[in-house]
């Protein structure tokens, strides 16, 4: 029998994946350690939605995919930030027409991956543990977890898209003197706990329905996102430590008591406030990195399990997903050569996950700090104004966001210099209405 | 019976500490995976030598060792420097009367530490591989490597002194979720080779006793350093890709034709080159950070287990034993309450080990590119000539390597600012001599 290209996880990436794959014509199968979740309920309460932008679509469009699931997303023009107090204000994410990030389902979205990869004749294979990779023999070993039998599969190759907890860079990491594999995961000091506002009972939403719902607190912030259904996912990232941090607010009576202080408008909006709390679990940050991503043309590391980053920027789901667009590049360029298109895709990638996964550690400080900062919310507005004026230009936010032709190691360079020039003019100035852009434009295009 | 405090890991720092412990009045037993070296022969061609200096001499002054141990020490003054061509020139490490590094066998010390360990009536359970520890039972799991069989032990607290691949810190990454325990391993792209330059037949020295030998050549460097019977264990630095790189020469009759252009008069001095070649390990270089560093008051990492760095700064060990230095402060300021005093030592001391495992990366770049450079070389001298008229004045390397009392976070903070203003000075002068010392002792006073 022919030997195939294992993709070992099923997940967003490895679903998109194969699908790119089999439409190119490549032999492929699936194994999921999971049960399959159209059949089975999982992973309640841990990130149900994701904010879908212009990368991710891109990689959609591959697949041909991408219609059919923004169908299913809640589009957010920008930040309704809600200050302490009740005030609120609304900051747009573009001043270009019709650009918008989407809300959407991780589980809603894996089901119609799952579905496409299956009606192209590709199986997966749920229940099936992978336990490591044996490189000489081009062999992966499985545990079958409804059998409880374990048997090995020999592969053309293996492409790793089992997420931040990968089972195959585990196994590199054990054999990481000899593959010289450097790694790390880096845990922030906060956590998060999912809560819920439910849909009225006419099935509206109670708030704005196509924003990205902010409550900025310094040290800590809330934020939510709108559900198809009418209801907001809503996420509280929080400090563990400290005398109000979650490992002090270990019941619902004294989470209530800091949400009275600190988001009551946001409370009243939770009728299941306590049994959330209480049966939700409370989950921790990291950001993964490593290096190198290949082993002899044999198993590659994609998505998340080559670089998992924190959610701060919404381009976790985006950045894997953009993998496979440029792997897609190498695939075509090189083809048939694993270790080539492997060690050539992981060379040009890496500086820009790194970077992505910076600019999501950074995206946190600007959320929870800044938002409600005063010369921050006048930069975002000269920047809004900017870019209704030129077409050309993009804030840093969008570069990273909207613009899925720069790389993200570019955008980062650019949209930092471009926020500091852009910030210090906020400072000079109390009147924006007074600026030259014309002049403000070119002293950006010579950064 | 009594719990006893378990210290896993009879290498150098688990060894110090052990007699630390123990001379404070502590029920201590150690637990050691490798066989028993002083009855085995063990890890040939890997770090036979290490550099001992000031932080790690104030530590075995608390085990009344110091004395014992540099007498079977060589004093290493300088770095004398092998340029192609054959020059050569010594860089003396300091212009202090008597400040010097010494040369001792990693083994030899080992062993002394064990027989004092046991001279005290601490046991040493060799062969005895530790798989984890259980959090709430406060149990540690062992394998008998003799007799295969596992077994566990309660222990009132334990400290994991096993090294680079620490088997608890191990554990701890499987918990890392619920510990939150971030981690990072960092290879370099060199690895490095032992090699021998024997002693002549009248049991001399083939080259200057006391001195740290470097033939710098920018890309790599060959090292030497002398042992007490008149040998010199040379080690060879070296990015594994490339043209000449360690991947490559993988046999003696490449290497030689490489040393015989690079290295003529290091190579004329190896009889055994060709088989020291085959038969020594290539070996990987590696920095492993990690926090937090303890669990519960229940683990503590300490050493390499916790801060593994590179060799460059010679401050490997240095920095394990001075660990046992700060450790023992704790200890005695929070007596029997474990958890205080691992979550206070791991506070006071982690921006320590990273500062040395930074100073130790960049020191690399320094010998192999800059102890060659004119400029640096001028900045050496003229340091040298502070150090001879100002006692109280320390280069970046005396503060590291001579002054015990300055935490590494202040000595890399302090010398990197000093040598900045050194080397600027040096780039703009000719002539040492005319240079105001006074002046530029009251500029490093004020940085």
């Amino acid at each position: 029998m022919e030997k195939k290209i294992a993709i070992v996880g099923a997940g967003l990436s490895g679903s998109l994946l194969a699908i790119i794959l089999a439409k190119k014509g490549y032999d492929v199968e699936v194994y999921e350690r999971r049960p399959d979740m159209r059949k089975v309920e999982i992973s309640a309460g841990r990130s149900i939605n994701l904010a879908l932008s212009d990368r991710g679509i891109k990689a959609l469009k591959l697949a041909d995919l991408d219609t059919d699931i923004l169908k299913e997303a809640v589009p957010m023009f920008g930040r309704q930030i809600h200050l302490l107090g009740g005030s609120e204000n609304f900051q747009s994410y573009s001043g270009r027409e019709g650009e918008h990030i989407n809300s959407v389902s991780r589980g809603g979205l894996n089901c119609q991956l799952m579905d496409k990869v299956e009606g192209l004749g590709i199986p997966i294979y749920f229940n099936q543990k992978c336990l490591g990779m044996d490189y000489k023999s081009s062999t992966l070993s499985f545990l079958n977890e409804e059998t409880k039998e374990e048997y090995l599969i020999e592969v053309e190759t293996a492409i790793a898209t089992d997420g931040a907890g990968s089972a195959i860079r585990n196994d590199m990491q054990k054999k990481s003197a000899s593959l010289r594999f450097s790694f790390s995961k880096a845990y922030l000091d906060h956590g998060y706990k999912e809560l819920c506002i439910p849909p009225t009972e006419d099935g509206d939403f109670r708030m704005e329905k196509n924003a990205l719902h902010i409550w900025p607190r310094g040290g800590y912030m809330l934020i939510a996102l709108p559900n198809k259904d009418g209801s907001f996912t809503v996420t509280l990232f929080h400090p563990y430590d400290g005398e109000n941090g979650l490992d002090a607010l270990n019941t619902s009576s004294k989470a209530r008591v800091f949400f009275e202080k600190q988001f009551p408008d946001a409370l009243a909006l939770m009728p299941s406030f306590d049994a959330d709390w209480e049966n939700n679990p409370t989950s921790s940050l990291a950001t993964v990195k490593c290096y190198p991503w290949q082993v002899e043309g044999k198993s590659l590391l994609l998505g998340d399990s080559a670089h998992a980053i924190v959610p701060f920027y919404g381009q976790g789901m985006n950045c894997s997903f953009e993998d496979c667009v440029v792997f897609a590049e190498y695939l075509e360029k090189y083809k048939g050569d694993w270790e080539k298109i492997f060690s050539e895709y992981q060379k040009s990638r890496k500086k820009d996950t790194d970077a992505i996964a910076t600019l999501a550690e950074d995206n946190f400080y600007e959320m929870r700090d800044h938002v409600s900062d005063e010369n921050f919310m006048k930069k975002r507005k000269l920047e809004t104004k900017m870019e209704q004026q030129f077409p050309e230009y993009y804030s840093k936010y969008s570069l990273v966001t909207f613009n899925a032709d720069i790389p993200y190691s570019e955008a980062m360079r650019k949209g930092r210099a471009q926020d500091q020039l852009l910030l210090e003019i906020c400072r000079e100035t109390d009147d924006l209405d007074s600026l030259d852009l014309e002049k403000i434009l070119q002293q950006i295009k010579s950064l």
